[in-house]
């Protein structure tokens, strides 16, 4: 049961688009699926939507439960429903799984309708700006001319970053949390490790896996440890776990020894199990490639200047994967370029992670954010 | 060819031994070997003796070449060597292989004289105090009653701090240089993913690849650079690498792109070419479990009660792996001891490698220190 608070029961949606949408990289790809969820009511000026972009192992699921799976609640139901921050009594919120991801969307898993098998390692390489394209497509269909917001954390607050470069007129404010303007070379090469470690499982078989009903579940696991390290802060593990161990006293071998251990052995795990390891290449590569200042030169202000948005940044001290001094940057670039910016650094314990968790700081600073857009369009 | 002020060429010499070495599992060893280099000489006094301590991948060749590998330079050569920080015209240096290690000291690698066979999974696991206790027996029989200065960074300084707590009679001086008094649970859950890497190679044949005629090279490469990361600051990578790309622009596949994606694989590859699997395992686990406060209840001063040596402890700013405030934990339970204790947090942009590293100030504290132990025994 979802707690009180939630939009309760929901379901997902598909849409699905012949017409060839170009790509970044210069390839295009048509008759692609995505798959959507949508909370709350489309207001009669249409003026009421807001989107939430996932980030690296998120979907379109971004709130409530589906009335077979009463566990499997939103990623972000914390943050969506009626009553929450981002209030489905006012808003009307999509959630949309990005292409190439592994959730019902059109990704490597997904039948080449040319070839009649899985794409596999012929999926294109798709970047942030991709999606964004991809998703400016499905607003039009679902008839929302322009955003009230568009909302992610990291991943997905690059997408928020991106739809107010690349379509101001459609986004009337971009919410942009625990983001960073490009990643550094400590990030990329985090990826760099999770990618060798699924590349190098034999039961990769260069992305083709699906053919030979195996999945890379060794390297899958060895990523999501190494992931998951990096989203949670040094102090917060100590505080989790510091030393505990499994047993009274050391044990002397290599098994589980230290309840971090565990816990990291558990994550990888249960990752392997759903999570398709040609879209963890594919996402961690989006994150690599994002750099809106790359085509001006490196001038993040330069890249920013066609924004019209209004912006909320939020970041967390504790942070070290995108750490506040990341956000800062964007919203200097934002100043700069004499814009409308509302900035939020919390004090939190939790790291990376904390933008999933509902810290009240947090959440009262969306909150009151939000309640500010509701008034413009209700007001 | 060795630099000037280099100890020019050095050769290996082995030490066997037969009794039992008692470890602290439970277990026992006999029948090992030890590979150690001297440099310099001891004096008539037998008081100039300095012990080397080395961390994961390191081993007994601390400074000079060998005559037929001109390149192969010692790791701690730029530390070590007449006029060196620590003299060679003065002091009597040794570097010992550990125990369980992949550079000619009884390890898994090596032929387990029960079975004819490698050791293997069978090798006991050993830990800080074990390695303390097998220098210690090489000590005896070099003659060397007491250590002028036991040394060492990372898992070395952790070696020299054993050696303080262990045998307090036979040391003056301990130099702990990027230590810790034990990991953080952050620490032991990098170790953990490198090994779940090498653990699940299926190359790895539960560690006894060697009669497979294979070795888990794969997996050592991902923990290898899993480890790198950690070595280096993110300031650093940032300098060295930032977002450097190999082409001109993004090439839109999961080679190659960016500059620090290169590094690593070519440090992973490199480091799988020579490094013993098992030893990988084996050493990760001995940093896990140092933690001399375990024995008395976390309380580290009581720990540290019963040294008696001068201590010099070093630290780097931009450590992350071992920070500077693990030193300092240290630092104030020596001082919480009334001991004799020097310490220098050392501004070095270089993370925990640093120490390794031949930064003018880090060296000049070291050398002082060394001028001071020299004085103690010539004058």
């Amino acid at each position: 049961m979802a707690k009180a608070g939630s939009v309760g029961v929901v379901a997902p949606k598909s849409m699905h688009f012949e017409a060839p949408l170009a790509l970044a990289s210069g390839a295009s790809i048509g008759d692609y699926t995505l798959v959507y969820e949508t909370y709350g009511e489309l207001n009669a000026a249409r003026s009421n939507a807001v989107l939430i972009c996932h980030a690296l192992n998120a979907s379109h699921h971004v709130a409530g439960v589906y009335a077979d799976q009463p566990k499997n609640v939103g990623w972000w139901d914390n943050m969506v429903g009626p009553g929450r921050p981002v209030d489905t009594n006012r808003f009307f919120v999509v959630g949309v799984n990005n292409l190439g991801s592994c959730f019902g969307s059109t990704g490597p898993m997904s039948v080449n309708p040319a070839s009649g098998r899985p794409y596999g390692a012929s999926f294109p390489v798709v970047t942030v700006e991709d999606w964004v394209d991809a998703q400016a497509r499905l607003a039009s269909r679902l008839g929302i001319e322009r955003w009230a917001a568009v909302m992610g954390g990291s991943l997905g607050g690059m997408q928020a970053l991106s739809w107010a470069i690349r379509y101001p007129d459609r986004i009337a404010h971009s919410v942009v949390i625990a983001a960073t303007p490009k990643l550094s070379a400590q990030n990329i090469a985090f990826n760099e490790v999770a990618r060798t470690a699924i590349r190098s499982d034999p039961d990769f078989h260069g992305g083709d896996y699906y053919a030979h009903g195996v999945v890379p579940k060794r390297g899958l696991t060895v990523a999501r440890m190494i992931g998951h390290i990096t989203y949670l802060s040094g102090d917060d593990m100590a505080e989790k776990f510091g030393r505990s161990m499994r047993a009274e006293d050391y044990q002397f071998h290599y098994d589980i020894e230290f309840e971090v251990e565990s816990y990291l052995r558990y994550q990888g795990d249960k990752f392997s199990e759903y999570f398709d390891a040609n879209t963890y290449l594919l996402i961690t590569r989006a994150l690599d490639y994002f750099d809106p200042a790359k085509a001006t030169g490196g001038d993040l202000r330069a890249a920013l200047a066609p924004a019209s948005a209004k912006f909320l940044l939020a970041s967390f001290t504790t942070d070290w994967r995108f750490t506040p001094a990341r956000s800062r940057e964007i919203v200097a670039a934002l100043i700069a370029n004499d814009r409308d910016v509302t900035y939020a650094e919390i004090d939190a314990p939790h790291g990376h992670d904390a933008f999933l968790l509902d810290d009240p700081r947090y959440h009262a600073a969306v909150a009151a954010y939000f309640d500010n857009i509701a008034r413009e369009f209700s007001g």
